[in-house]
C-alpha cells in the first residue's frame, strides 16, 4: 500500500513513538497533576518534560495540551474573542478556523476578512495589512495550506501584527515537522499544531503554544487539580486550560517524536524534498494534469486534478486499483477551493512524509498517467 | 507499589487494552472519516465498531467521542444552555460540572441549585423535585460521588425529569465499569464517562452518550469531513461534534476494554466488593478514623480522615513510607467537601479497581493503623 495522505495524519509512526506509547501505557499512565503520590508525580514530570520538548521546538513560553489541533484553534479563537471585533485571516484557512470564526459572528458579532492569495498563490503581507480595521484584534494565518501546501510569509505578517498591536495566531497543523516554526522568529502569540501529522506522533493530542503572555480565556471548564475549593475556573496557563485527565501515553510519545525529528538526518529531509519535487515535476509532464499552487510550497504536498475527471473518482481508482491512499474533495478548506476554482470538483491531494520513497513516487506517477489516459 | 487511586485513573490496564492500542498505532491509525481510501475506511470502521460497543454497554442511541469526561460534560452543559434558565444538580458534582455551570451564569445568567444529600449521605429524589423551577431545563447528577462513592438514585430522578419534561444528564465518570449505567433504565438523555477509569481503557478519550434525540448544539467547531463546502458547523450527531482527528488507537482499545469488562468473571467482581467492604470495615475498627459516606456506596471507594491529621500528610506518609498511592485533598469536588465538613482538611480517598487484592487491603489497613497511632 502506498500512503500519500500524510497531511491528514501520518499513518506510519517511528518505532520509538510506538514503543514510548506502549511503555507509558504499561508503566506511567497515572493521572498527571492530580495527587502527590509517586506515580502521579512521575506522570506530571513526563508532562513537564514534554512541555520542555515543545518549548525547544517552537520557542514558546508555555504549552497547553489539547485534544487535537482543532481544539487548540478553538481555544484561541473563543478565548480571545471581542464582541463586535474583527479578525483578519486568509482563504487558505481550514474549517477548524473558519467555522469557529463563523460561530463567533453569531455569538458576538465578530466579523472576519479572509485575504485571497496573489497570482502566485501566496498570501501577500500587504493584503493582510490592508484588511486591518480599527477593531481588528486578531490575525490568524495558516502557516501552510493543507490544500496546495502554499507557505505563508508568516514572519512578515508578524511584523505587521506587532506594528499594529494585534494578536497573532499561526495554524501550524501542516507546517510543524516540515518547516521551522519558531514563534520568536514568526512573531506570533499562539501556535497550534497536532503531533500526529508532521511530527509523526500519536493521535489524540494537540498543542497550543503561547508566547509573550497574551490574553486567553478558558475554553473548557472543570477540574484542574488547582484551586479546587473554588467554582471559578483558574486562568493560569497551562493548568486552567487542561481540565480533566491528560493522555500521558500520547504526551510521553510526543517527547520521542520530537527527539526523533530533531535527530532526523539531512538525507531523510532531502529525500522528502526530492520525492515531492519529482512528483510535482513528473505530474506536470502528463497531459491534462493541472497542479494547484506552484510557488513556495511545502515539500510534501502536491494538489492536482485530471482534466474532465472528478477528484473523488481519481481517488477511488487509486485506492481500488493501485492500493494507493490520497485525499480527494475539499479538504475542509472551502474558501481555498473557491479561489482555486475547484469548489465543485474538489481536487486530489497527494501528501508525502519522511517514510515515502522515490519508487513510490514513480509508481504513483505511472498510475496517474494511466488514469489520465 | 500499592495503587489505590483508581478513581483518578486506573494505572494498570489489561493486556488486551495495551495490545489493541499498540496494534492500532502500528496498523490502523489513518484518519477516520476523512477520505475514502482503504486505510481511512478501515479506521472509520473501527470507530463504528467502538460506537456499537458503547451502545451495547450504555443502551444509548449514539456516541460522541471527546477528549475526556470533562470535555463531554462541557459539551452538554454548553450545548443545552438556555439564557436565563435554571439547572438542578447536586453538591456531589465534580468541578467538571460545577465550573461550566458557574461560567454559564456569567455568560447567560443561568442559575443552578445544588441539592444536598440526606442524613445517610444520599441524594433524595424528592429534594431534586423540590428544586425544580418553572425555568429549569436540565437536571444533571453525578451517578456516583468521586469523594465518598455515594450512589445517586438515578432512575428515580429520571422519572422526575421525564414527568417534568426536563433534560437529564448523568456524570458516569465513577460509575461506568463498576455499576450498570443503562440509559433506558436511568431515563437520561446524556451520559458522560471516560474509558480510562472503570473500564480500564486508555487516557485521551471521553464518551458522550445520547439517547432519545435530545437537543445539543456543537461545542467545538471545525472540520467534520462532512458538508465541507459550508462554514456552518453541521449539527449532526456524532459528526458535528467530532471536529478534527480522533484518536483511533484509543478508540480501538476501547473496544478491547469493553469486551474485557463484559467477559469479567463474577469472582473478579466479587473480589472487588470484598476488598472494598473489608477496607471499610477494618478502617472503622481503628480508633480516630472517620469514614465519609456509609450507605449505598460504590464498591471501590472508601473516603476517610484520621483525627487530628491533615489528609495531605496522611497521603504523603503513605506514599513515602508505604509506597502506596491514594488521593488526598478536595478531589475537585468543593461542595461535597463543604457538606462533609472537610473543606479545610480535605480527606483521604482510597479507590480500588479489579486489579487490587485482599493482601493489599490488609497492608493498607496496617499502614493506616500505624499512622493513626
Amino acid at each position: 500500500m502506498i500512503y500519500f495522505d500524510n497531511a491528514a495524519t501520518t499513518l506510519i509512526k517511528p518505532d520509538c513513538v510506538i514503543k514510548a506509547d506502549e511503555y507509558a501505557l504499561k508503566n506511567l499512565s497515572a493521572n498527571a497533576g492530580r495527587g502527590s503520590h509517586a506515580s502521579a508525580v512521575k506522570a506530571a514530570s513526563i508532562v513537564y518534560e514534554a512541555r520542555k520538548s515543545v518549548k525547544s521546538l517552537t520557542n514558546c513560553d508555555d504549552v497547553i495540551f489539547t485534544f487535537n489541533c482543532t481544539d487548540a484553534l478553538n481555544t484561541v479563537i473563543f478565548g480571545t474573542a471581542k464582541r463586535g471585533g474583527h479578525v483578519v485571516t486568509t482563504v487558505y484557512e481550514h474549517n477548524s478556523t473558519l467555522r469557529p470564526l463563523t460561530e463567533l459572528g453569531k455569538r458576538l458579532g465578530v466579523q472576519f476578512t479572509a485575504v485571497t492569495p496573489n497570482n502566485h498563490g501566496i498570501i501577500d503581507p500587504s493584503d493582510i495589512e490592508r484588511a486591518i480595521r480599527p477593531n481588528t484584534y486578531l490575525i490568524t494565518v495558516n502557516h501552510a495550506s493543507n490544500v496546495t501546501g502554499a507557505v505563508a510569509p508568516v514572519a512578515a505578517i508578524g511584523n505587521i501584527a506587532k506594528r499594529h498591536g494585534i494578536l497573532y495566531m499561526i495554524d501550524g497543523a501542516q507546517s510543524v515537522g516540515y518547516l521551522d516554526a519558531d514563534m520568536r522568529e514568526i512573531g506570533c502569540n499562539y501556535l497550534c499544531f497536532s503531533p500526529h501529522k508532521g511530527l509523526h506522533g500519536t493521535q489524540g493530542l494537540g498543542c497550543l503554544c503561547v508566547r509573550g503572555n497574551p490574553p486567553l480565556a478558558p475554553f473548557r471548564f472543570g477540574g484542574t487539580g488547582t484551586a479546587s475549593h473554588t467554582l471559578e475556573q483558574p486562568h493560569d496557563i497551562p493548568e486552567g486550560f487542561e481540565c480533566g485527565t491528560l493522555p500521558v501515553q500520547s504526551i510521553y510519545s510526543l517527547i520521542a517524536a520530537i527527539t526523533h525529528y530533531n535527530k532526523m538526518s539531512l538525507s531523510t529531509k532531502r529525500n522528502l524534498s526530492l520525492c515531492g519535487d519529482t512528483l510535482r515535476e513528473e505530474l506536470l509532464k502528463i497531459r491534462g494534469i493541472k497542479i494547484y499552487g506552484k510557488y513556495n510550497n511545502l515539500p510534501n504536498i502536491v494538489c492536482f486534478n485530471i482534466d474532465g475527471m472528478n477528484a473523488a473518482s481519481v481517488g477511488d481508482i487509486l485506492s481500488d486499483e493501485y492500493d494507493t491512499a490520497v485525499r480527494c474533495g475539499l479538504h475542509c478548506a472551502p474558501l481555498g477551493h473557491k479561489v482555486l476554482g475547484t469548489i465543485n470538483t474538489g481536487a486530489v491531494r497527494a501528501s508525502l512524509s519522511y517514510h515515502n520513497s522515490l519508487s513510490e513516487v514513480e509508481f504513483f506517477v505511472k498510475a496517474i498517467r494511466e488514469i489520465a489516459k
